[in-house]
């Protein structure tokens, strides 16, 4: 490629300089596909502190109008609480930026429906900012399913508990699920679009909101899945197991030197014809095969999703983890807050799922 | 002691020859506290397989109504499949035997009900085989939650996963949460007396019954219970995790060099008056203090556990894990299968103390 | 097969009823090949009490001439300490019987030779007990030697640690290196023939002999094998790593869940001629390809080693584990103790095959 | 504490801005005590791209001799390789700066002990960057040591391997052990002094030296320390046991949950009068007690570093690694390399402990 060809870098600013806002920001810096330009915080001296920290022509602001009058900025990171995403990425989009959002997407489907519907009418790119799904790990559970390598998914459990703050403004679902949320709707071929969730969860300190949560979700064929996050844990646990016909995967991501074991192992059921009262019975036999642990590139995922986000801009195409994807995370959200309100009963997808989507991809890709 | 002192072994026969029974037989032969002199099974030739290589003056039956008029037996330990253990039972303790019955105590909460109704009009003992209730590990964690190590219990996390064979009669839940279930009843100081279940569970491969399956026990004081168990699983997982107040413990039962580890760690939560408008607001701070892993000896449960078997029979009292306990463990997988047939929705426990309807047995198989 | 062309059971008697007497009894009763018929031990008592809780008729002796003088035994076991199998085994060689010896084989090369000579002599088979040898996890490492899977080998690190009993005839060495020794033994496809060790020792408790050992083994093309065994760390350690130009091993003894690992990657070296001054450098490059876990069979060491023990007595065949190969474990053994005595200095194997000198042997003690 | 009574910032450079000079920078840039004012390298463009990327006032130099000629520059931190250790210290302290040296200290015992008494003569501070002398873990190791809680060592087992670079210009020893020997130089009341030293090295590969490594270094009291270096295994390993007669701590530096462990547990050794032939047996009894595991704070060594080199500039004493260790872990080294060229006999470090000693701590402390 000749000098001529290469793309002129697109300019972003970060919003946002609290804890993941620094991240982006350094990710952004070092990419080739960015300048960063600017970064703005209500809090002016820390939006000033990071901007001194991460480069030398970095501006500052804590008024977010200002920044967005800026006809030089391509693109804006948000990184703020997810209750203030609804109106600042309106307001972006409005003034023909395009967006990567922190996760959750929003603090409701409708306003994440809202945000998505907006951009897709100015075309312009809403991505989530679904970090673990460009880890080399998920990455790689995404190509294993894809290319059948686990046969058909019988379940997913993912476990994701830690000694961690108390969020002010979320319970333990919203803080930490939209995680293990993203990540099984981007390892699925068919995405996360379960019919219904059932969640359970309790507040043992009286903190006003659930600080440990189970939630079940039931997939197609009979599969499940389960995510299991915790506040109160004194040991860090992040794993997820996705079992499959033919075999199964274990994903440890506290365990640098294997993260990912493949198992060949498995229960097979054979119908079979019994004596005449019984009709049939169950024949189990067992697999225990080898196991094996591909390596990984070493590759830092926010870098990855700059790289993605950057693309997704240039070709006039939905990124990988796209509104959509986000809207898809909010739905299981909302189903599993109202199935704590009830009881655990299993509460319906259905009827939540308002059209967004074909004219919003369709509109996307132009 | 002297020997004159020495009370009189106690004389004792098995019934089930199968997977459990031969544990039971090798623990009463190097037992000082009994003589095994019986083995019984419908299928003759194994039960004296099993008499054989036991000892060698133990007797072998096919006939249960044979063993039981040996006017010279104590006591029997019952170790064959759950819905013959009513019914044997009841012979037994018509025959005058105190018993030891495999867990679970029975297929119904109804039908361990008369059980325990009918050992108590007789006198006889009627012990439950929760094994695990005699493991050193758990003992020490009784312990420390009765001594106030932990604080108030917040949360117990307990999974149980395994490659395990598909049991032809039962569900994963009636296969393998009696053990959750019995450990989390012995511990805890006012045992397992839970308002209501939840249940969810996943059949994926067509087996005809719950394969995976997820419990949630709402405890006192806003605390849970959560029990995983997993016939799929590739990988062995046999971890129990009880935080509370002041520490928390982590009973990793694989790991032989550090079973328990103790804590002292966990979240503190200060309501402190904050603005007018917001009235209060959770303040948390951290602890991060050192971690205790206690030494266990090294002692067989099974062996503990005739030991306590005899000692309840001599001195005319409940044993540790009486039938009592069996029927708190009964009552919650009923109202597991009660909450599964019902799309996970929270399933009371009030009420089904005295009937127990078939539908809930039924759904045992669902 | 007919019954008729099933071989006759050979009757064994076992020597020796202390720690390892008993597991050897064990595997002989449930052997197909063997039927056990005595058991004998100085101490008549212990002897007896051994042969009644195997079997029903298993004679006892205390007299190891009275024993051997029983015709219709054709092969002897013999678990008594080190210091006792010479006059042993050339007892029962003479009284015409196969042999199977506990590790090391003697407590000299001297010893051992002789009595691989009169073996040899008496056309019977004389056996080490190396029981890793017949593990599943050591017999797939020596395949994967054998078909090249690791390439050459470039290094061995074994460690066997463990709080453990001081022994009160042998150090640390002669009482568990004989394991790591064997086994190197096993799996090189050459065997272990090394030139010379080299051997560093500690007793800081003033035991009186080392509790902590190192032993350096040069091999072939610059390898290198090093062997850590210690009494006295508070966690156990079983490992042995396998480096080889292709890929590295890891076996870790105590991972039931994952024994083996074998590692696709290295360390590549080129050889390239850089600029005049410098000759040639080395330029190295990295692989990091994905790790393998082959799954193993489930089967008793001792069962496989009872099973080769009566085959290579049926066939006339050196067994696996012959008495050449317990003399090639004697010879770095004694190296070790004169390496021992003159300060770590590498003790040459050459010549002392035929005349093991009288300081040796005491520095055994050292 | 009033603004004039804060010192004023020390002045430093960092020479060397290949792997460890950067990591040097960033923690000066970001200590409270220190200005980084200059980064410089032979490669001029390379020590500018270092200090444009750490901040906005540092100057770069690809000339050392202009760089020390600046009056206002207190101290240097030199990351350069080791063999150009001597040159440039001596001529950095001619200029009258305080000096950080990247480990080891020197290319050999003698060069450092120029660089020693230099400093000392001129009453500058001369410290050695064992940089895990500064971490936590290391830090608690040496309090439990100091108080006792490991009564007597009796063993130190280090073991530090890695799939490594293998580098140009010195072997597996001078690469890696400098870490462990620093460390135990540190953590033991008396240093690292030892009498003689063992060591045994192989080079499989043909790289010229040893890739491979084995050091055995007598203790006093006949306790024993060891250390395994290696640059060709697949697996991390970073652990150091260090046994002792009360108790045994085990510190596991990739284990970010668990670091340190100490095993209430050892062997007791009892002198006991037996029959009267044998005159004295051992007798060994076990403890086996609660294992503990103290939480560490989080602060990264090198801040700490930074600090320590400031405290002992202007405190005029000698930092907590000085020259003197440098020394000692030369010392050992060297011998080490004598071992080695000698089969790994025993290699005396006597007579090579020239008196550097107690004049140059004197002079540094004025």
């Amino acid at each position: 490629m000749t000098a001529s060809k290469t793309p002129a870098r697109l300019r972003v600013a970060v919003i946002g300089a609290g804890y993941w806002g620094p991240n982006l920001a350094r990710n952004f810096i070092s990419s080739p596909d960015w300048d960063l330009v600017a970064i703005c915080d209500l809090d002016g001296p820390r939006a000033q502190a990071l901007a001194d920290r991460v480069g030398t022509n970095v501006a500052a602001y804590s008024d977010v109008a200002a920044l967005l009058e800026r006809r030089d900025i391509d693109a804006v990171a948000i990184a703020t609480p997810a209750r203030t995403h609804h109106t600042l990425v309106l307001a972006a989009l409005r003034a023909g930026k395009h967006i990567l959002v922190e996760k959750p997407l929003a603090d409701s489907r409708e306003h994440g429906a809202e945000m998505v519907r907006e951009a897709a009418e100015r075309g312009l790119i809403l991505m989530a900012d679904h970090t673990y799904c460009y880890t080399p790990a998920v990455i790689k559970i995404r190509e294993l399913i894809a290319e059948g390598a686990l046969g058909d998914i019988l379940f997913i459990d993912s476990v994701r508990i830690n000694l961690g703050l108390v969020q002010p403004d979320v319970n333990v679902f919203w803080d930490l699920a939209p995680h293990d949320l993203s990540i099984i709707d981007f390892v699925l071929p068919q995405g996360l679009r379960p019919q219904a969730v059932s969640a359970q969860g309790a507040d043992p300190l009286g903190a006003g909101k659930a600080c440990i949560g189970y939630l079940t979700i039931p997939l197609q064929n009979d599969a499940i899945a389960h995510v299991h996050v915790n506040w109160l844990s004194p040991t860090k646990i992040r794993q997820m197991v996705i079992g499959g016909t033919l075999r199964t995967l274990v994903w440890d991501d506290l365990n640098p030197q294997q993260r990912l074991s493949v198992y060949d192992r498995g229960v097979d059921l054979t119908q079979q014809a019994v004596d005449g009262a019984n009709a049939a019975a169950s024949m189990v036999s067992y697999r225990l095969g080898d196991t094996w642990s591909p390596a990984l590139p070493e590759r830092e995922a926010l870098g990855a999703m700059a790289e993605e986000f950057a693309a997704s801009i240039r070709d006039g195409r939905a990124p990988r983890t796209d509104g959509e994807a986000g809207l898809r995370v909010l739905a299981v959200l909302e189903a599993a807050s109202r199935s704590l309100a009830s009881q655990g009963l299993l509460s319906s997808l259905a009827g939540h799922d308002a059209a967004v989507t074909d004219a919003a991809r369709a509109a996307v890709l132009r």
